[in-house]
């Protein structure tokens, strides 16, 4: 089969690789449509570190093509899609209620990390009961393929934040897990969203997905407008979606004492992310910072997909381009120079 | 009134004052018993900024002396104990359940930082009702004034590491809050307490207040010491009771994904406090951080002299030195040098 | 002044009456517009006993006549909505995070049950900086009057019920506290929302909230109904906005192992509410029961004024009817006989 | 292999049957020692329906016999603790956390229930590397064996009683659940602890592990006992130890508003478990109740282990009797008429 892989830091290309098989509890399915992923760019610049013909992606849909004899929810023909993130359910991290956690920290993180990814003819999915969903007859490929990663990880973004209802929040950086996270916190009932932002199509759909006020921070210190906009209280909760630590910074500037701050970014510098020692009230103004790792799982699945079914949220605003999986290297291209105002490029595998 | 004050950073002394009156809903106490913290030397040190004869003070039990109109609850001559941190229980913030950041960032902390402490013949208590607990009569007052701060903030750190009935915790530094802290993890029903510290008669008490082990920081990385222990694992959870950006460190390191490091620590000094990128997963290892400042309040105070009167914990084990009011600037200068193996001055006022 | 007050049980009539004096922490207010609840009517029939001459009327906005000495938020002439439920911040039971239970059960209730109503010239505020809330100037009075029950109760329906992001939920009987429940269902991202009730125009109001659906009860047994709408799994959470026994059994069999009922309803009769035994699991499905008295307090205002402001939710389609204060009791005729398709009357005080 | 068995409601015996087999993330285990549960006795006397043949049994530690291919971290001759429930872990009420509801209510209960139990020469396990744990050297099998149920369920019933630190419960019912959870409320710090129980080695018991107070429904009213004893205030939190209306109806009684009621007796009779309505607080007096299954998986086996490995608890105290596995029959026998003061007989099987 084809397949679109790292064949080492900083080399991208198709290559020939075997079809994967399934175990008893394992599916195989062939994509239909994908997204790609700026943490894929990431990957192929070293971030997690070398590998070698590794198939890159994460973010897919397809058809069953083939499943183990233990698995009882799905057989071949199936719609489905696959989360980016497929934990070990029986794992201690799973039964401690942090399935991204399975075995290890990020251990949930296989795709494109420690085994082959999704941008092929044909993809792996271990326990594929427990990490798979059917697109319900509503719901299109091109909009299925957004449960897998960018609303769930965008949504948690909101959903740690403990946002109270009527409650403020500050989304710092409005990629796409941003906007799914100010998408998010209009959906947990926020009052009040500011997102931060300083690229026009993104502020522009910042708004569309919820957000209130726009800042942008190439016209004056974020922290400043953002006290300035509240007058003076800062946020019940901060979301960082960037992975800097100088957002991180503003998000415990921004927030009030006994508020949240939930980190989504992917911080992948220096060897400390900093925490602002007095804005942190030295340590004891019960300002709470949490992070995660995109929640996979079925249950997790439908659920958005349900979202998508009922018309609670269009993520596809966000696909900005499209290309046949023939192209993929221009779409990665592209999501690395973010040239052409790039948010999501869409990958049609037919 | 005679009253022991900061003249100005880095200056003690007693002098005389007005005694305190109450307004409607406050009261006015005679001390009988109090203890010294840390912070008290940390503030005479210009930690909180210039003060001019403020009284110094804030873990304190007594006699009232004078109730407002409004005040229900007690009258003249009842024995209480006054928590360090005295809320405004109407506040934003408390209806938020945050009531130790009454109205801003630590708010509820109104002795000797914005108004005179309890080193004085007489003491002032705002929202008595509220601030205030009846000391039981199978509780001393050299047991009950440990209720005021040390057993309610060490307690704090061992609750918000939310610590799973038999899971594993590690508290680093084993001072006073240290130590509390310690028994609240016996207290959460922890399979496994770590304990880290270097001075003996402290390494005794932790053993004393439940600590499984002893971990020595002077005798090698106390970070691997806990890997080790803990199977390479590493801990469910972690409390930082120091305060220094250092153990913060160490305590994001020994604990595994998917826990919790629980802040008691005054962090004192620096301008950040720092994450360590990789142990913190890049900012998606669901390691949640939480920080406190001493809860406060009637209901707290009594429920933690209930366990008092039940013989849940005995903290005078802590009490290594006693001192008259007179004296107290020996107190101070002890706490200040840490001879002697001192852990906590009694104060007796009469 | 004049009031209107429940003489004794079934009588109801104006009044002259002496105005309130604020205490020290108190304020008096001029309402300007208010609600008639049906727990009104039910009080003016004896659900809470016997009452003589006691003001009715527990919604209401107004502006501020005179404030106590201690009163540091508020001055004569702010315009403000008041908590229909006015805690005591500093009880122990609101230090424990449930204000309304202070001091006893339902122990924040206190208008027109254990003191004089809002249905008067003039009302009393106890604590006034910590319950009321300054109007913004984008929200009018009709709209705000709003915040001080309907929306913080029916709103409290849906939180309590911990729906998931996606997930599912029915809400039993469209009354202005379930519609309100509706709503707040869709402000917590419930993924399909479920309505139950009969009456046609709350059916069309349900929707307008934001309900997926509305089963009818009067056309076939609504346990079957959501359970076919569910594909047989049930609902992750169940309101109750009735107080019936019947509703609640249902909530009970619809919702599925591991959800939530939440109990908005009040129960007026009989000795038991009662749990289906073998829907509940016989005591061990994990269905969580859980109830709440209306929030009050001035934070939670303000957030929920903050979603009026921003045009989150406009409670006015509910207004069916409008009366002028001296036409009070042709209101409290029509909650009785819920006539002319009533849902909720407005008095205008002015 | 010998197998234990109920051959239809009413009547046990022991009878031959094939020893089972692993499937591919299987295990079958060798049982050394097993405990009788009450709630067998409830099964041969018909409370789960008619069941032909079924191997009784579901306490049990034993010796791993063999292993299924996908199985990672057991292997034969490893000596081992099996869960009374064994969860699905991919279910998605396991990925919503609540495991013991897997795919439907209680489905996680399959020993004794919907497959073989485990009183037999061979005993199958699901998942199981996911529903095993290793039993720590320094801990008997005669001790492991309380960690599959009595410990873990019993202590659910303390943590879900969410029992504040120096707070108050009640415990109703000292059989080894109550027992357990009494117990589980000293280990969450409870500063108060009261049992129910009317059999004097079972009140006894009760203060071995923990009970400050014992108060005796044989001498007066319990509900009124309990309030003299909180001084008229009722208890933070009461757990139901026992699974019949009326003790359920006292929990309710003399939980405080704001408090809650956690249910872990097995309700076998009656169309209706009752809430007293009044006491309830007519729905809103926020006093939540609480139910659970046993929860199972090996990190929850591995967090008992561990108290046991520190003897945090001796649960032996408990075993009161001693059978080898060919006389279980007479266990059987005195668990139904609970002759001879007995609480839990122990099975040797070899």
């Amino acid at each position: 089969m084809k397949a679109f892989v790292m064949q080492e830091v900083g080399e991208t290309g198709f290559t020939e690789k075997e079809p994967p098989e399934a175990g008893p509890t394992d599916a195989v399915i062939r994509p239909t449509k994908g997204l790609v992923c700026t943490s894929d760019v990431h990957t192929v610049h070293g971030a997690i570190g070398e590998r070698e013909n590794l198939t890159l992606g994460h973010e897919v849909v397809g058809v069953v093509e083939e499943v183990g004899d233990q698995v009882a929810k799905f057989e071949p023909g199936d719609r489905v899609a696959v989360g980016a993130i497929t934990p070990d359910w029986g794992s201690a991290a799973a039964q401690d209620d942090h399935p991204s956690q399975s075995n290890e920290a990020l251990g949930g993180w296989k795709y494109a990390n420690v085994k082959d990814g999704t941008f092929a003819d044909y993809a792996h999915v271990n326990e594929a009961d427990a990490n798979m969903a059917h697109i319900p007859d509503g719901v299109s490929d091109e909009e299925a393929v957004y449960v897998t990663d960018m609303m769930s990880t965008g949504f948690m973004g909101a959903e740690n934040a403990e946002i109270p209802v009527g409650g403020t929040v500050a989304v710092f950086a409005q990629g796409p897990v941003g906007l799914m996270a100010t998408k998010g916190a209009a959906l947990q009932g926020a009052g009040h969203i500011i997102a931060v932002e300083t690229v026009q199509n993104r502020q522009e759909l910042a708004r569309t997905y919820g957000a209130d006020d726009v800042v942008d921070f190439a016209e004056g210190d974020p922290v400043e407008q953002i006290m300035d906009l509240t007058d003076g209280e800062g946020v019940d909760a901060a979301v960082e979606a960037l992975g800097t630590s100088g957002t991180f910074e503003q998000c415990v500037e921004v927030t009030k004492a006994g508020g949240t701050i939930s980190n989504t970014g992917y911080h992948g510098e220096g060897e400390y992310v900093n925490i602002p020692r007095e804005a942190w009230g030295v340590g004891m103004a019960e300002k709470d910072i949490v992070t995660g790792l995109c929640p996979g799982g079925r249950l997790r699945l439908q659920r958005l997909l349900r979202l998508l079914d009922r018309d609670r949220v269009d993520p596809t605003h966000m696909t900005t381009h499209e290309f046949p999986f023939d192209e993929i290297d221009e779409a990665f291209r592209l999501m690395e120079t973010k040239e052409d105002d790039i948010i999501k490029p869409l990958i049609h595998f037919e």
